[in-house]
């Protein structure tokens, strides 16, 4: 299906991604496998040429290659065997030592993990897009007051650019997170049918060292065929990036709603326009992002699932991961493409943000009377106090301020002056601005920030 | 990526759930609304003609239909703009009536739930085919003696018919769940904007009860938006389903060992051969399904975490189905496919089976010494002496019923006979054959069996 | 962890769920075992009673059970042991027949349905309740109009009572899931070591139909010791149910939005009270059921990944499902049980909603004027007019009325009392309250409706 | 249900998972917001004093405290309320200070990572222990030769040490994992009601500062309520853990089978043992790591779910985590710990290992005699001439060595000699040793390693 390909993911991702980028670095493997082996004197140079040449050159018929796959019980069996063909069509003796050494699992595991490599490349691209676009907001709506909401009930104040400071302190760690887990993900799989390389006599571990410098890829201590803590763990990262980015359109897509209207995706190009109601603007990107968050964590429970793989080479859970992989990385990284594509055209209201903050008429201060009050008689007692102040202007439906004033309980611990100062928004910001200032000193340490 | 069709899926299934068959079910409700339209008064009947003519035969640009789906936030918005192009064309009057009071979710969701119910049809045959297999071979086995395993040990005797009869007993399960869910699940979706038709004008019932009717859908009391427990409750059918498919191809696998070496998967054309290793044959159908059964899991619980949609229709839940619930019918489908397509060349070797049962040197026939001691002389006192003597059995490496015999604490208890007689597997399968039949009978009781 | 318990569940149900009852549910198999042994003949009269006395009326050290499972894998097999030493305490004769040619599995599996009947009369019960309320909520406020919100984003008016119908249509469904799955999942677990009760001796048959009599459960046509979609059954009811009451909590939730404020709960003794913000009102129970919404998925997708378990038992699977079933049951069944609680205290502002039905002023009734118009002049250019009229009121922040009523394009089309009709909710609620009708009539059908 | 709490965990986990374990950390917490507010001059040291004395003298009901946190929605209002009273007794103005400027989340967050704290250090120990172990293994094994199998089946010879050395590479990965989310995972949570520490004003980021000195936590750029990566970072680490624990166990089990029988769980004390089948000795330690490698993928994506959480604090979200990830540490932690407790004592096999590589009669061997071969002949040839042998050898049950030596097509090619050293497994084990070195290597580079 690929109806959704343009709305979940984006062409860059589907090039890479696609059955045609599959087979390529596949092949990138074979070719690289030969020249390793002729640079150690496994093979001979002219052979390793030749394979290389016809790994580059060489078209392969994928809907052979599919069906040709259901009898092999993988893509690379019928791959070498026409590669080998296509080898011994110019070359007989070369054609004997296309995929010397190697098992299946070499190619589709190294190939998978080429694949990955320019996945996250792309994704650590738009993560950066992402955080200088965050860091923007935070720093450009650092005083454009706003109210902060908990348990979706309307709590104090705060500043949007502390929310979008905040959303950039976690994209923060996930570019941290990329470069922890760079290594132990783009790392060579080599080892033979089981691992022990002994098709290569005693050549094997040469062979390895020159394949993954062929292909700048870590060398492992050793294969990893049935250990899949590595590409586990590249599951674990865009699990945890999407969530991230559910987070935020979690929030945009709340901020969006009619009677809240602080933010707007931007409607460019009929973007998100209903079929039947024509002045809506549905936050198109925000129910990408949100599908992607609620499709990512049960795909990566999937390759949890498939960890305890069998043996030396396991039966069942390799095989879950070859689709679910690519698509946890489709449904991640096109979500944050999206997000990143989408979030410097955002539309923000600071006027409708400033209104929303009168909507408890003046409840949502009732903390900081309560604190400055405390100071004068105690946290209990002024709680209590001003939760009965709040009652009554609740139930009387007028401003709390306005209560508060009237209220003789309050005299001789807060003047009226203080009580103004105690309304205004821009008093009860704590240390909002000062963590902007953290965070974006943060995102200013990282590379290629700007 | 499509690399992987043949072999996780095949080829009816993925024609059914193709884009071009996801399409063509939309134009099919489309079509079914104008007719059902002009059937109720609504619309002219010559409009409905033209409309379901364009659905029938207008063939639309699919990657174009996909780049707008991104800007739309779904399929149905720009489909339903090229069909009203394409009918515009022919007869600008008909234009107007195209999608009449519709909205896009009533052409999505309907237009699933037609492929569901074709797919629900492959999936019935499949199962019927996979149950007639698995009776012949209870009936077959119903007297082939085979190890019983617990905790992957050996336990006691059993017989191969009465394991492919509980696999049957679990299938047949399945069938009447099928038949059960269908009236919930095969249900038309018709509620307008927000299901209330209200742009119909009170019409809305009366088209609705004429449009189930051309699709030969259920009608539903009301539309079902934002209440998604009739696809949830498809996904999780098809989870169960999966589960009892994973079953069965884990105990295939597991009887496939190269040291138990019972069951074999058919390895004609060479299927599971492995590119290394001449000999081997691996267990490809097994691999294919219990990635299936590692892979639906996760996205039954996709499926089930989006189903507290917002309001009236949702924001993210909805769209995380779009692709989660084919992949989960492609995957059980398909494992569905290949199991039921293997099983019936399942081979079996009752020999080895036979022999499989020697490998304890008699301590399998354990409890039934131990059972038939203990109507002589107590179950904790029989368990403890014939626990006694498996240890020697073990430690000295000889026949348990050697060790037995020669045991002073047996006599006067147990004849040689009698000792002989309880290690023969023969006499200690229990009400196994009764068993098979029962289930057979039930098997004969559902339509279509043979 | 019992901290969360009154939070996330209630006393009945941890009650049901609790150590002491899973150890009792397995005591009254054992009892009603020996009963039916003794009613076939298996066993005599005598040790069938005493074996019954103790299994009522003696008391097992719990920890001390714990301790000595760790050692047997299992909880059955000490509690056997514990059992059979207080029947020899009392009647050495008697102790030889305790669990005679049961299994642990039996026991275990067995004591684990009959928690299930009394857990699902308790979710029946609820779902009653659950049910009564909403229609009652239906009833009451079936013009009540509202703004029927899609995408998150206001869209067309409808009523409160026809949201309340809607929850309640999918809650009746839950009722006739639960009428389904009872006789598949209410079933005697039986088979002895390996299924097919060969320690019987033939009697097996005969004595698991006076066990199930005994118990009053459904006699299966064999045990389904490694068949598990009885169980994972089970859990995808609670996966859907669960589903369901997120979905009225994830409404109710965004309904209790300070800028919304159309639903609240109930906040008597100060439930949802802020420690820090007196004046909010965190809805509680919301919070927990969504909690719930996004864990059972997970627990479902365990016991759906557990199905594949190995030969006759197996090995991690069913282990697997220990805690995690009755985690389902208590999250599932404690969530319905707050919100069943929670509803009807429900408070709901009519007011309001009439309010937030002008938020847009008057947008939200475009497309009342564009079906109005278009059959007039079409659907297309109607559309086209009423956008472009949108955005005009959208530039001008003006009343959509108004701006229409200037408009020269409109006259000879819609006269000024037509487009004031178009502007009132209550002429635009389509067929809502006859979807609201028939959902209540399919509600009078179920049996114990008041 | 605490019945299984030896067999999936133990003592020492429970004990810091439990109930007062997790008040008693909330306690900690507010203990040190009084210090560390004393030592900035933000409240009296008397009252600080006053207030951390009754947080640790305090005894709480905790039935009550779960009882009032069904109304508060959280534990740590109730908490917070009844250490504000006990203050109160003894000291009336200390009382007004208690959870100075916080919020309930700080409580219960920053309890959670000082119980996480305590957990990774357990969790270290025994990955510690574990590695040990494998060490050892490795070590030992390094020339005891073993089947390697692949889907399953029997594939080619390696050895058990290197087997063991494949476990304890994906064993020092974790290690380094822990490492580095350490600093990420141990980190403060304090941010008062909506993440400004609005309440100290601007005291905040200087009492926060000597908040996480005193509780010795990292100290994060800001609080990070509803950014939850942090938590759902050390779920996906105990995710992977659990992953390779899994595997582990899954090749334990499958090598424990009665007839590879070539490794076996210690059965003392009756461990294992069943109740109808004296000679059976499960390997109760593999059912209980597969259990959670079954179990916590389920719960890591609950994690993952519930991160999209709104706002500045979510609902729903947050509260799904609060029994989850203790279920995480737990289920993962206890199969580390029963793993780790269960290896040293592992019974290893080495005879039957010998054995198990004649079951196919030479088969096994086909690689390295069609490698040999086709340094010869070319690989496809070689691979098509092995292949035909084997189909002999398998036709006839003969031997392979003895159907190649009778093979006119070997002659010239392959001396008998050279056949006969193919044939023994020890020359076939490729750089099998020289991985093993490898990976002791960087096992010796870690700390503690001995």
């Amino acid at each position: 299906m690929t109806l959704y390909n343009d709305l979940f993911s984006y062409t860059a991702l589907e090039n890479l991604l696609s059955d045609a980028a599959c087979v390529k670095a596949m092949l990138q493997f074979e070719a690289a496998l030969a020249v390793a082996e002729a640079r150690t004197g496994v093979i001979q140079e002219a052979a390793a040429l030749k394979i290389a040449e016809c790994c580059r050159e060489a078209q392969f018929d994928l809907p052979l290659l599919a069906k040709e796959a259901e009898r092999a019980g993988n893509i690379a069996i019928p791959l070498v065997k026409m590669l080998t063909e296509e080898v011994a069509r110019q070359d007989k003796d070369a054609a004997r030592f296309v995929h010397w050494g190697a098992t299946s699992q070499d190619a589709i595991d190294t190939g998978l993990v080429l694949q990955l490599r320019e996945a996250l490349a792309l994704v650590e691209m738009d993560l950066i897009r992402l955080s200088v676009t965050l860091a923007k907001l935070a720093g450009v709506h650092r005083k454009t007051v706003m109210v902060a909401r908990t348990w979706m009930q309307q709590a104090l104040p705060t500043t949007f650019g502390f929310a979008g400071a905040s959303w950039l302190d976690a994209a923060l760690r996930h570019r941290r997170r990329l470069l922890e887990i760079r290594p132990r993900v783009l790392s060579l799989q080599f080892g033979g049918a089981v691992g022990t390389l002994a098709a290569l006599h005693g050549d094997g571990p040469e062979v390895a060292r020159a394949l993954a410098a062929e292909l700048q890829l870590a060398l492992p201590t050793t294969s990893w065929h049935a250990q899949r803590d590595r590409m586990a763990e590249a599951a674990t990262f865009f699990g945890l990036l999407t969530g991230t980015l559910g987070k935020i359109a979690r929030d945009i897509s709340l901020h969006s709603q009619t009677e809240v209207a602080e933010l707007f995706e931007p409607s460019d190009q009929g973007r998100g326009r209903s079929s039947t109601m024509p002045h809506k603007r549905n936050p198109v990107t925000c129910s990408v992002v949100l599908a992607a968050a609620t499709r990512v964590p049960g795909l990566v429970s999937t390759i949890l699932t498939a960890m305890p793989q069998e043996q030396q080479r396991g039966l069942g859970g390799w095989q879950a991961e070859w689709e679910t992989l690519p698509q946890i990385i489709r449904l991640s990284g096109g979500a944050l493409h999206h997000l990143a594509e989408m979030l410097p055209n955002l539309e923000v209201d600071p006027q409708r943000m400033r209104q929303n903050l009168e909507a408890t008429q003046g409840l949502i201060f009732a903390e900081a009377v309560s604190m400055a009050l405390a100071e004068k008689i105690g946290k209990m007692p002024a709680h209590q106090f001003v939760e009965a102040a709040c009652k009554k202007a609740l139930v009387e439906r007028r401003p709390l301020q306005q209560v508060l004033h009237e209220e003789p309980g309050l005299r001789g611990h807060l003047t009226p002056a203080e009580l103004e100062r105690l309304f205004d928004a821009r008093n009860y910001l704590g240390s909002a601005e000062e963590f902007i200032d953290r965070i974006l000193a943060e995102f200013n340490e990282l590379p290629h920030a700007n």
